[in-house]
């Protein structure tokens, strides 16, 4: 088997993130369960927009954000999402290809626009996601570039890219493709919500099709319907080989087999919540395809979220290209 | 004479700024000078662009964030800027209008695409700006709306707005009918350079339809082409009622007639320097339209901006609300 091209591929909605610090009783006056991410359609965006204070443009997408603090870390990453063939499609692709990211997808013409997270951030650092798919729901299959996949170590695919429907498919042949390649499959939850909406989809794929799983507590809670943490965690390790579970402040367990390190968070001041989990994937595959041990994989995690946390947006603001290097050198 | 409906019309370039953090020899490779706005056309635009790091969008221009900041402060502000029916005018619409400015002017259909300036942000704070001015160079007398002119206390001019063609005939047309209703006019010369390229036009405008002027000492100096500061402010105050001239770290100089007040700058942690003289004319038009004294428009002029050189971007990120109220009751 050749060397891979690419450490990582990503393959995620892509969206631009419109941010806006906001009181808590925007929330409550406008129905939002904090922390989440609800699906929005045309007409509602443009409602709530309307209703926001004045906002910040940053590209955004979990597995977009993913890619792009990996790339930041100095990982060879590429990236397959959807934008539209609009000024919003050009900031995406501006910014990823910028952040040093292969992005081959072609975008869409005459369709519906890039798509939009309208995101509310509180003044405890918690962000409350709204998103309008736009262009994104347009993503199938034929956007699976076979090349590229077969020269990934790792291809990571974000569970939100379950929302839109010809997505799944997608993500089906994108795993097909690397395991026959002899790669790597790695998946995030990405949502709490997002994996009641797709259990039954997000079980099969989980216990058959990924050898990387990354989740949040509540997420792999809601993943096999357990009371507790120990539980979701003892069963997602039968599953997968690999599994980064992460808990808030309380930091991540990564577990293979037998193995278990426990990881503390890197301590920082939560600015803006905003690509917590997807910075956290970006740290742990960048190490990990670099050949670092377990303990290290998730320390890089733990820098690279804290980084992202500390100011508005979930892509990077400042150099990280020598953080990899420095854990590499203590071996 | 009515009580005017607004305390401050903004008019000038509609521009959506699109900031990213560059090390110094970013402006040696792409031979800028640093601190000055230098005007590009579209294919320079998208050269630049291209070569630029993963950046942010927010709305800006420079009367653009000078309202947006006098509405944060409780002003009553309207404005009148040229952008686009495309997605980034729609953004700096939703910004400026969730700010609480009255933003009457019809964008252009069909033809240049809204405005945008790339903003090079150094570790030093400094900001180095490449505008395309796209869909403002269609701004016009037509869109000098008489009414909202007649309604407002202060019509506050930027100098940039020399640069578009047609803008001139509109900046006297506003003067004129401001001056008819008994309303005064105010100018910020913007740019050392703007100052230079437009200067016998700026010259004839101070001298003979300026009420209030706002210049730093690069500019005030590049007006008159003189040694030195005190020369030029001395040449100013016969041109002007009002003259509020800044100093950068040295703070600023009010002078009307034979009444000087001397103004510290608000010590903060400077992280981006753009907007900083928008801020100040915000603050100190705000205050002096509430009928406050000058050395309390000074004041409020360096609270206001500190904070928005205290983060990246020129709107601000923190409610100002009380600033004014806590000013006034002072008394």
């Amino acid at each position: 088997m050749a060397a891979p091209r690419f450490d990582i591929l990503g393959i995620g909605n892509a969206i631009v993130d419109v941010l806006a610090p906001v009181p808590d009783n925007f929330l409550a006056t406008h129905a939002m369960q904090k922390g989440a991410m609800a699906l929005i359609d045309d007409a509602t965006a443009e409602k709530l927009y309307a209703a926001m204070p004045p906002a910040q443009e940053v590209s955004g997408g979990s597995a977009g954000n993913t890619c792009a603090v990996a790339a930041a870390l100095g990982a060879r990453v590429a990236y397959f999402g959807k934008v539209a063939a609009d000024q919003l499609g050009g900031v995406f692709r501006h910014d990823i290809t910028a952040a040093g990211v292969h992005f081959p997808t072609a975008p869409l013409s005459g369709g519906a626009p890039t798509a939009r997270c309208l995101i509310l951030v509180t003044p405890d650092g918690q962000r409350t996601m709204n998103t309008y798919l736009g262009a994104c729901v347009t993503f199938a299959e034929a956007d699976i570039d076979a090349s590229v996949v077969q020269d990934s170590a790792v291809t990571y695919m974000e569970g939100y890219l379950f929302d839109p429907p010809a997505a799944q498919a997608a993500f089906y042949r994108a795993a097909a493709i690397a395991h026959a390649a002899g790669r790597q499959v790695a998946l995030s939850l990405s949502d709490s919500f997002c994996v009641g909406r797709h259990r039954a989809a997000f079980r099969d794929l989980v216990a058959g099709h990924v050898d990387i799983l990354f989740a949040n507590e509540d997420e792999i809670i809601a993943l096999y319907e357990t009371a507790d943490f120990a539980t979701a965690a003892a069963l997602a390790s039968k599953d997968v080989a690999l599994a980064a579970l992460t808990r808030g402040e309380h930091g991540s367990v990564v577990i293979r087999g037998a193995e278990q390190h426990v990881i503390a968070i890197e301590p920082t001041t939560m600015v803006d919540s905003t690509g917590a989990g997807d910075a956290y994937a970006a740290g742990f595959l960048a190490a990990y395809t670099k050949g670092l041990g377990l303990a290290q994989c998730g320390t890089l995690a733990s820098i690279a979220a804290a980084e992202v946390i500390s100011h508005f947006g979930a892509r990077p603001q400042r150099d990280l290209s020598e953080e990899l290097a420095k854990l590499a050198a203590q071996g």
